[in-house]
């Protein structure tokens, strides 16, 4: 007889955020800073295409950098739980008449079959997948560490954490409910922009324990399909700082940080990647949710400084300095 | 419409390692060390139970500290998702005859209805429940962070973090396998005993991405219903080291420690509550497993000791020493 | 034979930064904050002065509070090499005409004869002596260490660090120059006011091979005997994390930080004593010059910025906000 | 006229612990070790010599590896604090009898004169020099800090810290005593055989106010000449246990830490060089002697264990497990 855990069918579910593809329009800085600077693993090379992943990620990547004309992010791909749930949102999404379009396996480097959409509110490209390789390291890159795929080096960015992304105001509602209901993300910090106090500022989602697996902000230009930034996750707070160090002598671009987030409690870095110019966060610690009646968190007015930055380099809290530099996402046109 | 991420039943599962029950021969001592050293906020006192949580926990309690003539454990209590969990366990318990006591709630303060078992296979008392008071801190205790039922001080521990239990050899595949089918726990990382390759030596199992919120060992005297030792989790590895320096000038024993396990890659620091003996790990960093398909690891004669200890203070790898020193769970007599 | 390392004179030198007196209005607020959270143990007590110490201090303070009607600070005390150097001081002030007040062994708790005048150029309140007690912490506060006065507890500052002072722009050049050439600190690290390329904006000097055991800065309203901050030393760069993390929580204010300074290379959180309004810098790491042929690095007005701020909260470069916020210092009326 | 710090002559003295020449039988591996492990820079290659130093040091060379049959130390220096001082020591040991060897300016690349002699009572080789070239890194190397000779890369050791030496019981009273009163070291902490109460077990010394720029070490088999270890330092705690984490992974021999010394108060990590199997100590933090009237501390057999171990990996506190592997120092023979 079956296990009584495996008598219920939970359904379709994302498991991660996945891996992020960021077109650069200089591919070799952009490897200077992901691969040399932070430690990534340079796991394969097709076209104008690297695919990289963190030593503490067994799957084949969590980051694409393509080599392309206009910096953009080409997709936000999330994990889902199993096999048969790319094909079970698939059907959800034609359901609501969301134009879909299949993937072939193989047709990213080391995963299997998917499904892409531009997220409603949004716009951006959105990619679901299941299948994915898990590739072991060449033998000299190899950590005696059975859950590392390679050994902890450079600034040791362990694995990707999170996306933040921003729709207009006008869309935002709308983007941040389509996550929650059709994705399942839940929502755990948020504020209201205080103007408009029916509008989302910002939300923080995630399907994980984590705060925020996804965030959304609403861009102050008004603008859709933005990317604010993707977050590479360390150890400790102490990792963040030895990265400024050393990040600051390189001279590589700060936008801002570090600091330590009152949402989340996470220590922030957020710099510049040299290629591409997409922003980069380097994030450490935060609090895990394990309540299953969590309440989100608002932040109000007031309190929404001490939740961007709890103490260290001030993010300015509302727009249009939260805004600055973001990166178009790139729709169903490109692939 | 309902929304789609709602229209599936998951059925009823485990959210989290919520409290353990300590009996505590000087409950003063206890005090001391839990809530005066290590910072948890002592949240209500009723008869001879006193009931703590620490700075990141909105519950009621993660701890309960119960005077007592016999430090043992009184039971591991263990969160469920939904309210209607609670009972479909509970049948689940029936119609696999386990024997099942209810208990009232409010039986143990601050929390709802909840059903009490023996682990078939260890004997260990568990709890299941799912409501639980959030109480706010009194006022001077409390915290800017939203995110935190009070302050962050004394050493600064954050929540609980798991259980580490030991049955006997003889037992413990059963034990093992139950949690694993029944109560929806995913095996992450195990080792077998080296001279019966058949049988568990150790299992770090969970419901979170957490490569452990219950681990299981086997016990070198072969007793069952043996507590090998609670952790509290710490934010970075340097907090783990600042507690080492302020406990050793306590006169607080160690067990061993600090060190970095290589199963889980978190700190550890083993110390002995001065009050009631009990072993408690101070507990930091460690990776955080997102794969859906997660392959458990196996640790070899070989590769254990590096499992155990990756670097510092070093353990014994293999019985009897990993199993010095354990304290005895009360079973269904005792409440 | 008397020893080789014994035959020459080296003639008078300052030893080190030995304490400071800082008036406060409100004395029950300053000890919350020095002694309940920085950790700093109460020595004695004698009439309106309480005398402190941090844990790895034997001296009997290094920090009196005292109770008075304006927070001003009423003197900045160095402790000279040998006893016999108190008198040669007191003769070379004499040669060059300064003022100079005798101060009885006992005039403050647990030290012995002391010199007091006013810093030639700056006009703060500056103390020397050699003979200070040693008393033995209360046993329970007493530490295994037998290199720490007491346990470490609270935020954990460990001994004070260095004085930051302010005077005219108009006077600076002499008071640096009479610290240099009487008392003999070395000159570290110092920047010109890029608009008076003749006058110092602040110069960083040391007796000991700490980057700065004392700080003299450009006051930009032209004030002279004001005091920016006194700084308390701690272990590690977490561990002014830390301390951020509780102080904001305490609602303690902040000034500036944490960051890290490119001068001298260590981390700081400068904070407000919540009693007196005196700015307190909590520091930590630091580079150590062991050249005895050490150049002093010159900050240009292209540099300062990443000077004084390397990473984290930046502090503004040029006046008049490096100023913000002095505490005048007591002259030689008051004592 | 003379200003009046500069009034009097305090005579020759040893201003830091300047470089070690070590000799490696695998001069790559040694290489690998200390310059693309550690982070060192390679400033200059001689015949069969590389010369390195750290990222905080702007001396020409802290350390010396040469290629030679035995892995041998070629030699101990330290720098003086005048130029005169040489010539001054140099007097002083011929007044004593002791052989010396005049090492011409250039016979080591970027030093001045040095003088060259074994010390009396542990015949290990002491070279003192004082004038030492300043080279400035290659552009791509060079820090924004200009208290930095290069970017701090690698595992991040900023200076050479100290010496560890052993001699036989029989002489190491003689040894220490003659470098505390000839070279002017000044005993910090200290321990005494517990048999041989009159015998030194251990001595910590310095001439700067480290609590050690040189130990002195009774040899448990009786031996002269031995090299325990050399220290480098690091930033923080933090950076010793991302050391322990990377280093085991590339597979580099422990062989006791991390863990924090009760002497001294640091943190420690002794690991082998691969090359040379030469122990090294990776160390940071530790406490500051700024007390003029330092009295040396005593560790009798019951506290001796918490000096040697406060918290972590334990080293042995009593012979023969201290004295564990140690390197022979060449004498005057070799060159």
């Amino acid at each position: 007889m079956s296990k009584f855990s495996d008598r219920y069918d939970p359904g379709p579910q994302i498991a991660q955020c996945g891996a992020i593809n960021l077109g650069t329009t200089d591919l070799e800085k952009s490897l200077f800073f992901f691969r040399d600077t932070l430690g990534m693993e340079e796991v394969e090379r097709r076209g104008n295409e690297v695919y990289l992943r963190c030593y503490q990620e067994l799957g084949h990547h969590s980051l694409v950098l393509t080599q392309q004309d206009e910096a953009m992010v080409n997709s936000y791909s999330f994990r889902v739980k199993r096999p048969q749930d790319v094909e079970l949102f698939h059907e959800e999404l034609k359901r609501q008449e969301i134009e879909v379009l299949e993937l072939a396996a193989g047709s990213v480097a080391g995963r299997g079959t998917a499904i892409r959409f531009l997220l409603p509110g949004g716009d951006h490209p959105f990619e679901l997948y299941h299948d994915i390789d898990k590739p072991m390291a060449p033998e000299a890159l190899r950590s005696r560490l059975l859950s590392n795929s390679s050994k902890r080096r450079g600034l040791a960015t362990r694995r990707i954490d999170h996306f933040n992304i921003q729709t207009s105001p006008e869309t935002i509602n709308q983007a941040e409910q389509w996550v929650r209901d059709t994705l399942g993300f839940k929502r755990r910090e948020f504020a209201h922009i205080p103007e408009h106090p029916d509008t989302i500022l910002a939300s923080w989602m995630s399907v994980t324990p984590q705060v925020h697996d996804l965030a959304i902000v609403a861009n102050p230009e008004g603008k859709k399909a933005q990317c604010h930034h993707v977050a590479f996750n360390m150890q400790d707070f102490s990792d963040v700082l030895s990265a400024a160090d050393t990040l600051k002598d390189l001279d590589v671009t700060f936008d801002v940080g570090p600091g330590k987030h009152g949402i989340g409690q996470a220590m922030y870095l957020y710099v510049f990647d040299p290629g591409s110019g997409h922003r980069v966060e380097l994030y450490a610690g935060g609090y895990l949710i394990f309540d299953p009646d969590w309440e989100a968190i608002e932040w109000k007015r007031e309190t929404f400084p001490d939740g961007l930055t709890y103490y260290g380099d001030t993010i300015d809290p509302f727009p249009p300095s939260i805004s600055a530099v973001t990166t178009n996402s790139a729709g169903l046109i490109l692939k």
